[in-house]
């Protein structure tokens, strides 16, 4: 009791994964999942409102990095420069906090789990309104800013469509480059 | 009983985009929405599978609209190209099917409805993945028809979220076209 958990965060998110994938999604629970990862109910509601959230939260944010990448700035920039950069920032923060198999899995687990899978949209459509306010905030017009930031999260999406494909050797930072410039050539 | 009922379906998306304002989404029942538009709650169980399906279900979808589109496009035609025209068309189409007053409302109930809004984003999300696919089909490799499909997501978001912002007068299908033309300018 009391004792210090080094990163009980991660055992959790990787027992949650290992459980979602061994019993499915809803018959796992926060308590399975807790004990799974030797933490108490007590420390995993500390942590995570439910047992979807333990593949969602974070320490750091999408719509977060992207709105600072894109206040930081150069001013000299396009908005879609300044957007771009921020997903790939936000590309090499999210791959520091869990490993290409992590997300190869939960990949899989948010694909067959309706209930995951809008959440993660929602974490996307919530990317591209933060871009887009960071945007305005620049004094971006308004269609275009849109623009920009949906297009950004475009990029992040079929980035992180092929990373976790397993077709391809590349990080995620390198698949978001990669699909910055598909999407530059596209016309 | 069995009296053919001219248009059912666009009484009962009007009675519920009034009920949804009126008394908020959770609180209305199937019941009521079908009380409301003249009609039995059985008429209302043919048309719909629940209250949340009166805003979405429709004689067309726009992941159909995409891909037909796709599927028929100008061999010659880059798959930007092809899936744009789609979404322009997939806008014709859809417009023809409610008012813009209809969309405004809509729009407003959806955003402030978590629900509703994570029901509006995998519609589009499955849309860009039937784009996907039906370029895939015509040949484009993976990552570029990733990259067009969700493009053409963008631009349909962002066309769709000026058409209900009221602080323009073009129609569904000139905004998307204007989308589209800001995103080939995005540099």
């Amino acid at each position: 009791m009391g004792r210090w958990e080094p990163d009980a965060r991660g055992r959790m998110l990787e027992a949650a994964i290992e459980l979602f994938t061994e019993k499915g999604y809803d018959k796992t629970t926060a308590g399975d999942i807790a004990a799974r990862a030797g933490v108490t109910e007590r420390t995993f509601f500390r942590h995570f409102a439910d047992k979807r959230e333990v593949l969602f939260a974070g320490p750091v944010t999408l719509d977060d990095l992207v709105a600072k990448a894109v206040a930081s700035a150069d001013a000299e920039a396009t908005p879609l420069r300044m957007v771009l950069d921020g997903v790939h920032q936000a590309a090499v923060e999210l791959s520091a906090l869990r490993t290409r198999e992590q997300a190869v899995e939960r990949a899989r687990i948010v694909e067959a789990t309706p209930a995951l899978r809008e959440r993660e949209l929602l974490k996307m459509a919530d990317m591209a309104t933060a871009a887009q306010a960071a945007l305005v905030e620049r004094g971006v017009a308004e269609t275009v800013a849109a623009l920009a930031a949906h297009a950004a999260a475009a990029v992040f999406q079929a980035a992180f469509g092929r990373w976790v494909s397993e077709t391809t050797d590349l990080s995620l930072a390198e698949c978001v480059d990669e699909a910055a410039a598909t999407l530059l050539e596209l016309r």
